[in-house]
Parts: structure tokens; sequence; C-alpha cells
């Protein structure tokens, strides 16, 4: 077979035609931007533009003696590709011309293809004689720059906290003794309360800096360090200590506020009772107010009803103790009331009754158990009287004259710990994720039998493809997380319900995200991943959990998608329900013009990329999910069907609205954020995680897009194309991606990672 | 508001049409049946014939207004519906008639509508006052009936191994100290080995019944009583004893089989190493033929070519060691050669290294190991030499010539084990879906403000919705795996290719399902399902590993989808590949031509139904998948890019194939199974499963039958909608449904199961 040979014009195009035509994404919009590098190529002639461009026909594509004959050429030229080069293809095709020709000046076009089209290593390490990766990773971007864009203005925060984690009592081990482990974790969170850690969140005359957002980074952070030793924390700290915050006056500040910030006073949350975990308002504890003695009665009535799942249990000397307070023998509701459990000695007092709930699939650093009330008295003044109280002359008195209202003022001033369990549970996603991705630039699998290593785990597409999207979900994750806690800490709004309907759909979907992450990491490392020492087992067991308490998620995605169709009502009633109704109706109907054959067929790059389509799909998403929620809510009704059974004929559609609802305020927050970000170079990057985690999520929910006519064939291919895409170029930049997690080396100990 | 009142004839259809109106899903072919049966009922007049109709248009449903009247009728009847009748609704009707009139005959007509509409307790329990119900579940199936249609030819073997397992040593607890766990799993294991158990598909000379389809039964059920039992079991009897009956000859099985069977020789199973997990052939221990002393010298060569995760490898005397042979400078490939460890005192052998693997996720009762060999040399005959030997003259002689073959025969011997792993974490799941759903119908959890009782988890569709069809697909696999296990066995087919792809496909699907169900259940069980004590938590531990270990998961889908592509040729080699195209291309062809609009659009039960829907959807997927993939690799080939990495390619697409396939042999072979079911009942119960497993697979590729125009919006709506309908229908039956898998009570040892 006779050579074919080409001239140097048309020579230093052909790796970047041969990389083209060997990939499956040749749209319309990249061959735009190779016709135009070509036009203004001075360097080529008319003839060569007219043949170059003839090889860009998507509807008659080269050859294939064409293509092997590129193959051939550049092949014989001997030329290896260097993976460190700035512009390695650019580079690559000027050394092949120099090998074939005398003359071979650096062309500015292809540097433009080159840059334009995205091409990274990983669209070619397979088609060329690439010379040996000896950098795992690009240095294009900074992990430490990245990692300061994460943290923000908690900077200073997080490095210190950081820090103060390489004290050797935080050295990570295996524990297989609750006992001991409990000894361990008790310790650790008694040192993080010495270091101002605890009362962080109080008031400065607490001992505390009053920076719940702070707190809430440096719990995230905590989870690198373990799983235990954060719930525990959290439970001290922001459970028990929140709720004399919040829930109690100044009396019980001055009294318990500071001892619970530095562990003089060990305490525990008493809320879920054995019969009613996520339905608070069901629990069967009953605190009786005895006017004569001026006490109230703790009261754990029958089987069943005793505090269950309670952290701290053992060795708290107090609980802050949720039951429905009789004052009068009328029951005002859930109210919570500082019942102490021990003496000095730790001795448990009499009446009260405490089991310890034994070993767990995780966290069993945590001393969880169950506790019993037999008539215990504890004087007037234990209740937390904030949103409730009882007068000295013996009656009731709120502020808040609805019971209901006052039910839900008083349990949402709770929902910090929602956002610090999302926290914590990405916090263990990004742990893993840093750990797979560690080992899988490490790890060799099969080769090609011409040679000698085998593959990096890594530079398969199907490792890229399940684990990339996650990456880019915990970025998205963080900055929404940051977002909703600057709301809920934002006092100048005194209307809590919209941050408490995003936070219960956001601790959802982000906690079911870690555990799909975490299980995603395990069985991404074989395995080594199923070793205890490679610490992605002990993520597992910790944060599965995380998915059930502080509200089950499939509770708190319904009581989401609830908040969704109220919105615009302070409460929801059948009134208030028509007139959103009406709304909603209107308003959908409006955006619903704008889809169009074109619209739902269009798949160029510029549009896939768009943050308008991207939000666009999910308010469409939304919007219909809630506007069919609400028309099928009002048939069930107006046949006379009463409004709790019209809702369970809805369950499914209310937990898919409430998931909906949550990517999408995900999503406008991580855009929001990114947009803000003063250089180029990091902006790009995060509008790629951006643009990678929105195609993701709307593949996920392509049936249904498909099903609306939201989405064409066409376009829902190119979308799962595109993640594929998106996933493989950032390959070279994977392992800055985990690095900008900041996890500290220290506690990186799972021997796999390094 | 004057009442209305209706005539006996009207009246008695009145509930009916109550519950079939308050249901979203009202087809044409469910009109049809409340017409037929209007029509022949000879109890009404023509009038009422016509007045009833009218209310049967879905184009002009019934007014609200007389919705609304319906249900005041129904109620100020003051009739209790009782669920135990044996036609409730219709018992139900009749006596409202009885209220309103003085006669009210029984009417058959209204039976027909009750029985043909699969009208279920679920469906109008919220609509009507029912009283209460005692029982939970209904007793028209019996779990005994079911057990023994699964049990089927082995009901025997495994009662008798039910019994087995009453024996106080068997008695679950929790160990956390895993050399206390190891010591009692290994007298477990002693106590099965004596009841003969372990011999079991050893040939009776050896001790053994040659059963090893029984076998894989009862190792199903050992999951039941503990996962490091199981595991621990398997490489006792079917890795170490399976390599020496299945790779050796007499002389090894004389001298090694029956002791491996009693336990007398403890030995394990060296394949796996540290840098080479799934890439068996990759392997580097070496094992060098000295002819001088005729010694086979073992070698572990470098770092990370040590074994790892050797399950035995602390109590083990002997391992069955897979090394490259080297006889006369020359590399044969990967053989087995038994290598005695320790002496009779348990002390390693010189050169001999041991290393524990440690704690891990779960398996804790597993002595898991990692193993070093320097220059270990054993007697010639220690080769296990049924595929290759070395001659009294010192050379290498096999009667498979080609390496390759030679290599996938050895392997090919052992695909037993992966059929027995994906039979193991079916009895996970099973267990775990035992657990909680007897959990469902005794927790209760929120209520309607009117009922005193709260909700019993088992009654919300959404918890319907997330156990149902994953207690129908553990009907499916149960049913799958005992078909190919049979096929496995049977020696009258010689060439085990086409089984090994089936249990590459097959054991990765069956254990990701595994893991998915034991999560669902984990979840479903709330913090209860978190505690050790309910045995969920050490499912998830133990079960977890299955989707890595005897092949990663996603290296045995890709093995099963290139099974699939060359199929028909007995290489996978170029020549053939093309006509493996090329007959594809035609057949597809042919299949594609049924699929119209009007296919796409069918809606009708009948058709949702109909098993012939079912297969036709996963032929089409599965045959459209390797059309395309096949076309893709092709045209990759065809531009010069190497097969191997022309395979990188299309990665993803290998994986959705093996799935598919996976899917359609599962539903093919329960379709099978459930046609030949004698009994009609039962087989209308087994039919009903099946088809709420196909229609749960289908909806989980509904973006993909969209996308290729398989299926249209409305069908692949009212798929979605019929997958919810049939859980819903299967609730009077759950716990029936999982007390038919037969699970031993006194191994259900979870407090909540009670």
């Amino acid at each position: 077979m006779e050579k074919k040979t080409y001239a140097p014009g048309i020579l230093q195009y052909i790796p970047f035609f041969y990389v083209i035509w060997s990939d499956d994404l040749v749209s319309a919009s990249e061959i735009n931007v190779v016709e135009k590098a070509i036009e203004t190529d001075e360097s080529l002639t008319k003839e060569e533009k007219e043949q170059l461009k003839s090889w860009l026909n998507v509807e008659q594509p080269p050859a294939n003696e064409e293509f092997k004959n590129w193959k051939q050429t550049i092949s014989n030229s001997n030329i290896k590709l260097i993976e460190s080069e700035t512009y390695p293809l650019s580079t690559f095709s000027q050394k092949i011309v120099c090998a074939y020709f005398d003359t071979c000046p650096f062309n500015d076009s292809l540097k433009h293809i080159e840059i334009n089209l995205g091409i990274q290593p990983n669209h070619y390490n397979h088609l060329f004689n690439v010379e040996v990766q000896h950098e795992l990773t690009s240095d294009f971007y900074d992990a430490n720059e990245i990692d300061s864009i994460l943290k923000g203005k908690y900077s200073k925060t997080i490095d210190a906290f950081r820090d103060a984690v390489k004290d050797p009592i935080f050295k990570w081990d295996i524990h297989r003794n609750k006992e001991d482990f409990r000894t361990v974790v008790l310790k650790q969170v008694q040192f993080l309360a010495e270091k101002g850690y605890g009362a962080m969140a109080y008031p400065k005359e607490y001992g505390g800096t009053g920076d719940m957002e702070g707190y809430a980074t440096i719990f995230e952070n905590m989870m690198y360090v373990d799983g235990s030793l954060t719930i525990k924390f959290g439970v001290q700290f922001g459970l028990f200590g929140g709720s004399i915050q919040k829930l109690g006056t100044k009396k019980h500040h001055d009294k318990y506020l500071k001892k619970t910030g530095t562990t003089a006073l060990l305490g525990c949350f008493a809320m879920t009772e054995t019969g009613h975990g996520s339905n608070v308002r069901g629990i069967k504890t009953t605190a009786t107010y005895d006017k004569d003695s001026d006490t109230i009665v703790i009261h754990t009535p029958g089987t069943n009803d005793n505090k269950e799942y309670i952290g701290n249990a053992l060795h708290s000397k107090m609980a802050s103790v949720f039951a429905k307070l009789i004052v009068d023998g009328k029951n005002e509701g859930v109210h919570a009331i500082l019942v102490p459990l021990r003496d000095e000695a730790h001795e448990l007092l009499p009446g009260v009754r405490v089991e310890d709930n034994g070993y767990k699939l995780g966290l069993n650093g945590v001393d969880n158990g169950k506790i019993w009330f037999d008539q215990v008295r504890v004087p007037r003044e234990n209740l937390l009287n904030k949103y409730g109280d009882i007068n000295e002359d013996g009656h009731y008195h709120s502020d808040i004259k609805n019971p209901n209202k006052r039910f839900f003022t008083m349990l949402g001033t709770l929902v910090g710990g929602r956002i610090c369990v999302a926290r914590a549970g990405l916090g263990g996603a990004k742990m893993a994720l840093a750990i797979a991705i560690k080992h899988a630039l490490k790890r060799r699998q099969f080769n090609d039998s011409i040679k000698i290593q085998e593959d990096l785990l890594m530079d398969y597409p199907s490792h890229q493809l399940r684990l990339t999207p996650l990456v880019a979900s915990a970025y998205v994750y963080q900055i929404t997380l940051d977002k909703v806690m600057k709301v809920y800490c934002d006092d100048s709004k005194s209307d809590k319900r919209m941050v408490e309907t995003q936070v219960a759909g956001l601790k959802s979907i982000i906690t079911w995200y870690a555990n799909d992450t975490i299980q995603e990491c395990r069985e991404a490392c074989g395995g080594k991943g199923y070793l205890i020492e490679n610490r992605i087992a002990d993520l597992k067991g910790d944060v599965d959990i995380f998915t059930t308490f502080e509200g089950d998620n499939n509770v708190l995605l319904q009581l989401a998608a609830k908040g969704v169709l109220s919105n615009f009502k302070s409460e929801f009633n059948s009134a208030g329900f028509s007139s959103v109704l009406k709304l909603l109706g209107t308003q959908l109907t409006d955006k619903l013009a704008t889809i169009n054959p074109v619209y739902s067929n269009k798949v160029d790059k510029e549009h896939l990329y768009n943050p308008k389509f991207h939000k666009h799909a999910f308010d469409h998403r939304t919007r219909r999910l809630t506007y069919t929620l609400a028309m099928r809510i009002r048939s069930y009704v107006k046949k006379g069907i009463p409004s709790y059974q019209a809702f369970l004929k809805v369950q499914t559609h209310l937990l898919a609205l409430g998931k909906a609802y949550s990517v999408q305020l995900a999503y406008e927050a991580f855009t929001e954020f990114t947009e803000q970000i003063s250089d180029n170079k990091n902006r790009d990057l995060f509008r790629k995680l951006g643009t990678l985690y929105a195609l993701y999520e709307i593949r996920k929910d392509a049936s249904w897009y498909l099903e609306q006519g939201y989405l064409g064939s066409t376009k829902s291919k190119a979308i799962r194309q595109r993640v594929e895409r998106l996933s493989t170029e950032l390959r070279p930049h994977i392992e800055i991606l985990v690095d900008g997690f900041g996890i500290p080396e220290h506690c990186m100990s799972a021997p796999i990672a390094h």
C-alpha cells in the first residue's frame, strides 16, 4: 500500500482531526470552532483550507482509509506526545511537522482549537504514543486556591480548627469495644470544648463567638477526624446546648450555657421516643404541672413511650426532655424541660432509668441510650420557657396562641441541627471521594497487551463516570449549605418557614447523596475499601443513620413538598390552597409556552452548557410537579376525600416534588456563587462543575422530562454523552479537585490514599 | 341540603363506583369489566343499567356532587366493612342495601367485579369505615405452600438443614472481637461438616452426595444464620475443596478431598493478589519447576504481589495457590498448586508469611489474611493437574493447547462459586426484607386526626412502593439462580461458556440488588434498623463485599456483555465478529418492524400485564444495545483504533448491555417456571410477582425506552402507575410473601421482627 503524504499546512491539523473524529462528540458548535480557526489561519493556502474543511462534514465523514492514513502518518513520525507541555496537542502536531519537513512554526490557530474545544489528555492518550505520565494530575489549577474559595470568609476559623485536630488525641484508630471508644470520644469532645469550639455558637457572655455559621463549617471538618466525635459534639453543644439557648430564657442561659460549652455540664437531648420516631407531635411523655408543690412531674406513661437513641445518655448529668406539658389539666402541647439525670457521683437519680442502646451499625463512640421517667419532679423554672411558660400563679401562658404555630416555632429553632447533619454527611462524602480518587490515581488494573504498565483505574471511562459527577455534587452542596445556613442565621428575617422548607429538602437529598457516594467509593476501591483501616467502612456505617435521624428523609421530603405547596400562605388551609393553585396555574401556563420542538431537541454545546437551560429545566420540573400535585389534591378534596387521605394518595408525587425542589435550590445557590468568583480560571472550573451537576441531575430524571416532552430523544442522549464527556474532561484535574476539599493530611490516614 | 336516595339496584353498585372513581386507575379494560357485569346483571332494570353506565364515562366522570352524595349515602348507613369477609366489598354493598331497604340478596355480578378488578382492602380502607383489622395479612395464600414451591425438589435437603441450624451453636450473637468471632464461626463450620454438609457437593466416595445444586440452596439458607459462617464455609468447601475437586485429579481427591469435607484439613484459596484484584491473569506469584529436585518453587516476587483477602488464612494448614507456572523457563500461565502453610502444631512453615487483614466492614468472623511465599518448595504432584501437568520427564503438557482457552477452562470450573455468592446475597436480601416488612406490619407512625391509632408503616403507599418490588425481585432471582445452577451442573453440556456469561451478569445484578435492598430495609426500619441486634446492620456489612469479590461487578458485567457479543462464536475474533454483526443486524431489523405508535402507546392492563410485552421489551433492549454496541466497535476498528481502546470507549455501553441481558435472563427463567406451577391460585400470584418485577425493571430504564421511541409518554406513565398499583394490591399478602421465604423462626432473632 502506497503511503499518502500531506503538505505541512495539512499535516499540522491531522492530529486534531484524528482526535475529533475518533471521538463520539462532533457537534455543530465544535465544527464551528475548527472552521473558524482554519478560516483565520494565514499559514494555509486556499486549497488547503478547502481540503481541511471537506473533512468537517458530519453528513459525510472522512473515509476510513483517510483515517487510517492519518494514524499511519502520526505513528511513523515516532513523535511522542508530552503531557506536561502547556499545549500538548498543538506542540505534538508541530513536532510531527518537524519530523517530516524542515520548518515547523508554532501555530496559534491550533492552540485556539485546543483551548476552545477543551481537548484534554483523556481524549488522546489512548490514540497516540504518550510519554509516560509522571504527573498524575495537571497543575493548571491550584488546590489551595480552590480550598480558599470554598472556605470563603471562614478561612481563619477552618484553618485554626484543622490545626487543632493535629493533636495526637485525634489520631484515628480502630475501636471495637464501645466503652473504650466512648471514653476516647468524650475526651476529644472535652478537648475541643477547652479550645472554645463547644461554645462557638453561643453568645460571647457564655464563652462563645455567636458564630453559628462558623460552627457549621467546623462541624463538617470534624468528620475528617471521626463520625462519632462529630455526632457526640453535636449532641452536647448543638442539641442539648442549643435547646437551652434557643428554647430557654436568660435564667437558663446564666445557669447552664457556659457550663455546657465547657462540658462542665454534660447533657442530652431527649426528644425521640421508641414508639414515635419522626412524629414528634405524637410523643407520649408527660410533664404535668403540680401547683401544690410548684413542680413539674415528668413521666413515661407506657411501653414504647420511653426516649430512645438519645446520644450522650450514658455520660449526661441532665437531659432536655421533650414532653406534653399539662397545666390545669390541659395539654398545652410539646415543650422542653431540663431534667437532672444523675448526681455528682454519676449515680442515676430516683425515678430515672437509662439503658444502653448497644452496638450499632456505626457511631459506636456515641453512647446512645433509652430513658424512662417514673414521676420525676423538677422545679417549675426548669421549663424552657421562651415560647410558653407557667406563671407564678400556676397558669400557662404563651405569646403564640395557636398551638400548631407554637409547636412549629419551637421545632424551627432546631433547624440548624438539620443543616449540620447534612454538612456532616457532605464531609463524609468528601473524605470517601478523596480516598477513592487518590487510590484510583495509584492503582493499576488490566492493560493493553502491548503496554507494560496496567492502566490507572482513574483512566477508565466508567471509573470517571462513577466518581466525577459525585465530586461536582460535593462542590454544589457545600456552597448550598453555606448559603442556607447564612439565611437561617440572618436575624433580620424572623419568619423561618421558607428556610425550614428548604432545609427539610436539602438535608434529605444531601444525606442520601452522601450515602450513595460513600457506597460508590467503597466499591470503587474494591477489597481495599472493605478494610476498616481505609476509613470508608466507618464512614459508611456512621453516615448511614443521617438519612433517618434529625427527621426521616422520606418524612422531611413530604414536609418540603407541602412547604412548596403553601409557599405563599402562612398556613396551609383550603382557602389559601385554591389561591395558590390559581397562581401556580397562571405562571405555569406562561412558562410552558416557551417549550417548543426546536428547544426540546436543541443539542449544541452552548445550549447544553448554558445555566439558563439548566435553570429552566429545574424550574419547569418543580412547577409542573407542583401544579399537577395541587390539581390532584384539589380533585380528591372536591370529591370529599379528607385531606389526610388525599395526601396519602399522592405520597410518591410529594417525594418527587421535594427532591426536584431541593435540586433546583442547590443549583441556583451554586451558580449565584460561581458568578461571584473573581478570577476567570477558577470561575470557569466552577462553572464546569455546575454544568456537570446540572446535566447529571437532569439525566437522573430523564424519563420524566421525556414523558413531559420537555426533552426530545436526541437531546436526552446528548445530555448523557455530555455527562460522560465532562467527567472525562475533568480527569486531569480530579486530584486537585479532591485536594481542594482541604482535608488535612494528618486526617488522611487511609493507607490506600498514599 | 336534600338527600338524594337511590333504588336498591343502583345502591348496591355505589360502593364500587366510589372505589373506582376515587382511584387514579380507571382504564378502558377496567371499565369494560364493570360494563359487562352490569350488562349481565338480571336484577337491574333497563333504566338502572343506563344510569349506571352513564357513570362509567372517562370523558365525562360523575359530577363531584354525585360523588359526595355516594359518600354520604354510604356513611349514613353506618355499615362497617369487615375485612375478613370472603368478598368484603360485595358483602359491604349488600349490607348497605339491607340498611336502607328490606331485601338484600347477594349479587354475583358484584362479586365478579370485585374479583376481576382485583379490588383489595388497600383500595378502600381509607374510604370506608373499616372494622379494625385484627389480621395484618390475608390468609388467602399459604406461606408453607409458597415455601414448598420455592424449595422445589430440594424440600428435604432444605428442611433438614433448617433443622440442623436449630442447634444452640448457631444462636446469633453480637461479636465485636474478631478472634472470638472467628473461633465461634470455625466451630460452626466444623459442626456442619460433621453433619455432612461440607462434603455435600463432592462425590460419594469422598463423603458427599455429589449434589452441587443442593449445596447452593443450603448456602443461601446459611445466610439466615450468619454471613461470616456462610463465607467461611464457602471458602473451605467450595473454593479450597472445589479447586481440589475440579482442578485436581484422582491422586489429589484420594489424598485431600475427604479430609477437606470433614475439616480434618483446613485450607484456603489463594488466588487474589494485592496488586491484581480482578485481573487474575495478571497475577505475579511464580511456581517454577525445578527439575533437579523435582519440586515446584512458589515465590512472591515483589511488593503487592502477595496474596490478599484470603479467607481461612489464619486457620488453614494448606493453600490452593494460583501462580504462573514456569517449566523449562517457559511461562505456561496460571495454575493452582497445593502448598502446605503450617505444621501440625499450627506453626507457619519456613518461607511462608501470613498477616491478618484486620477488621473489615463486615464478615469479621472470617479470618482473611495476606500470604507471602519466599521460595517455598512443594513436590511436583502438588500441582492440580487436570488441565495441565508436568510429566515425569519434567516437561509441561496440556490437552488444551491454547493457553487462553486453558486459562478460561480452569477458571470456568469455579463459576459455581459465583452462583453461590449471588445466592448468599439473595439470602441476605430476603432476611432484611422479612425483618423490615414484619416491622412495618407492627410499627405505627402518624395518623389521621380523627383516628385513634396511628397508621401502620406498611399501609403507606410510599412504603409499599419501596419494599414490594424488592420482594417480587427476590422471587424472580431465586428461581433464576436455581435454573442457572442446574444448567451449570448439567454434565451433558461440556461447553460452559454460555452459562459463564450468564453467571457473570447475574452475579452482578443480584449482588447489587441485595445491597440496595438491605439498604432500603435499613432505612425503612428507621433507628431500629441501625441497631446491631436487629440484624440488618450485619447483613449490610457482610453482603457489601459481594459486589466486589468473586469478580468485581463492573468487570463481570463487561465480561457478560462481551459474551453476548460473541455468543455465536467460540472465540471472539474479528472474522467471527463481523458475522455476528451481520446476524444481529438482520434479526434486529425484523424485530424492530413490529414497534409502531399504537404499540408504544398501548396502556391497557391486559397488554401491560402480558409477559409477551415484557419479554418483547427486554429482548428489544438487549438486541438494540448489542447491535449499536457492535456497530460502534466496528466503526472504531475500521478506523484502525486497536480493539482494547475501542472497548474502553464503549465501556458504559458494555455495562448497560450486561445489565439488560441479565434482567432479560432472569425474567425469562421466572416466567418459564411460573407457567409450570400446577395450581391456579399460586400460579396467579407468581405471575403477579413476575409482572411487578418486569414493569419495575422497564421503569428503571424508562428514559432509554422513551429515547428509543419504544415507549410513548402515556405508556411510560402508565407503567409507573402500574408499579405503584401492583405494590398496593400485594399489600394484604405481603407478610405471607416474606413468610414464603421460609426463614426459620429460630433465625429471626431480630427483636423488631416480633
